[in-house]
């Protein structure tokens, strides 16, 4: 059996895009996955990718797949290359299943051992087709034949060994240091840094994160730092990240996604 | 048959309110449905719509509905004259039902076959009923109902041939030129404009839209416009859309809702 | 029959947390809840409780489980003492179960006969479980074995009569008036006060709100006001209420949660 081949879909449809809530692109989508899937189970993973930010979609996606069973659907629209020649893909992988664009937003979900192939764009999609809302009028409608039992075979056009994967944002040992780079600012305003605890230069405890004049010490969880206070920690996507207890560290310390901050031994 | 007792709902009941998602006013509209029709599939259209802005409201509605299957029940409330003599209304159409309040909100998604009743408010409500979320107090119980397969009879207390049509927002011709206005601006910051490719003075690729000291020329889609580059286009609505390639065309324009452009033939 | 023992899931799992909806975070709580409960209805009451604001989500919750049948299972986080020694709670009380740290989110929904538990946090909780987390790897899986008909007295460790309780924020009578805190604000900008019309010095319709040298009579609904004109009235909650009508309140007055307003009988 093959990862393709093995695929059992068991009703739930994953959703994570960058369209945001207040207009109705999600909604159309549902509705289209309801109109052809009637028993989906659809999910929100989230919808709140900042707009066209492919690699924010990539660890949002890959790190809530893991919490998903097998036979889960993930459709995944992060995608300024819409009606462009970019492919669409469909992927295979620990018993899930994964639509999306062809611009690296698969780029972290997909172990080795994926089966991944070009979407036959035409199989399933509605008529009329728009240039500008594939994930409504192509993945959705091949989403739903997946929940139906569709084999892989009908909607996979070829193998696409070739599909692109971002470059990953490692971080920078510098001598005894780390620089490590800011990927996403969560709902609380807390950093969370494109590095795991592997990527230290010592144990945790003995390390600091250094931002312009602060000294910021590692802790277990937040609730371990006094509050206003700025702390680090190994985060819940196993991430290493900056906060302030009961605040914003983003604002305190006026960071976004792409700043660097350095990592090193404490003296 | 017509179109009220041919209705047989699917148990899907569609979403769209301006209530936004920092309130509980969504859950407890879904627990009231959940309670009253346990097996209801309740999917969010879009909570989004700006508040109070009936107009936005009945264009989202019109666009969602078309891809939602017959059966569903949409559920919209955007209802700035909730607790005075304002109707709430429930309409059969293409198989779907729609309870509103009767202020302009069906404007849009309703065809010349629709059958329009003022629903009897009385029939299903909460005891006790507030004076200011007939949404959750009413028409939650009366949408729980037609999940039932409540006869329309019941729920209808008479027909509304009279219910309130907003006025379209139709674009000007003056000459060879054409005079639109923006209706929304979407996640991304397009400007999405009361107008289709219908209302152009020619074919897409000779026209242009003019902003100020900005000649926009159309494009296929978002991709064939250079990063940051402003571009107009048919979006996925059908609308004439004004957009900036991984930009932002509201801020970049400074254009809101109610402000107007002008297309027209290119020199 | 005691309240714990007598407790049957419907299937229903209602979501009430402080983590937006930007993350992923809701997603993977939902991922989690289907992986071991695949047949659950799971609904959203609402992520967007203030940052961290344990006040807030325990008044939403308190209003949106009425609306919720018997049988409900709440998962409720608002958790900035994640990871410390705060204990989480599992309680039972009409019908439903309540999932929640132990630190007053519970303070409003639970009855006098509620029967509340220290929550084996063990018995469930996914491996590896975070430090920062327990929404999603502790009280996400005990969720789902309540779902599955699991006996109360696999989830709990011992009773916990004396979980946290905060103190009610009660309006404060001065002579002939009363002073009222803003509670929060809404979508609409809608200020709800820590007040009913029990708090009332005499019938709202000779009472007035004043707020510097505004005097705000009361009314019934939202329409009974000229547009752009402040008014006040017993809203949805059954709460008091400052709003502009087709306005923002909270803009035009610049108040914000935390701050008094006086309440007294009109001239």
């Amino acid at each position: 059996m093959s990862a393709s081949t093995d695929f059992r879909a068991s009703g739930v449809v994953a959703l994570t895009t960058d369209f945001g809530l207040s207009d109705p692109y999600v909604g159309m989508m549902k509705g289209v996955l309801l109109a052809r899937a009637p028993r989906a189970t659809i999910v929100d993973v989230t919808h709140g990718v900042p707009a066209q930010d492919v690699r924010a979609g990539a660890f949002f996606l890959a790190h809530a797949a893991r919490y998903f069973a097998p036979g889960t659907v993930h459709l995944a629209v992060v995608d300024p290359g819409v009606g462009s020649s970019r492919r669409l893909l469909v992927a295979f992988d620990r018993g899930q299943a994964f639509l999306a664009p062809d611009n690296g937003l698969l780029s972290e979900v997909l172990s080795a051992a994926a089966e991944v192939f070009e979407l036959d764009a035409d199989a399933f999609a509605l008529e009329p087709r728009s240039r500008t809302f594939h994930g409504r009028d192509v993945l959705a409608p091949s989403a739903a034949a997946l929940v139906h039992g569709t084999s892989s075979s009908l909607l996979a056009r070829r193998p696409a060994p070739d599909w692109m994967r971002l470059e990953p944002l490692r971080p920078r040992r510098a001598g005894e240091s780390v620089e490590a780079c800011v990927l996403c600012v969560d709902r609380y305003g807390n950093l969370v840094l494109a590095a795991t605890e592997d990527d230290l230069p010592a144990a945790p405890d003995v390390c600091e994160v250094v931002v312009g004049d602060e000294r910021i010490a590692f802790v277990a969880t937040y609730a371990d730092a006094a509050p206003g206070a700025l702390l680090a920690l190994v985060d819940s996507y196993a991430a290493l990240e900056i906060a302030v207890r009961d605040g914003d560290a983003a604002r305190r310390l006026a960071l976004s996604p792409g700043d660097r901050v350095v990592i090193r031994r404490r003296a």
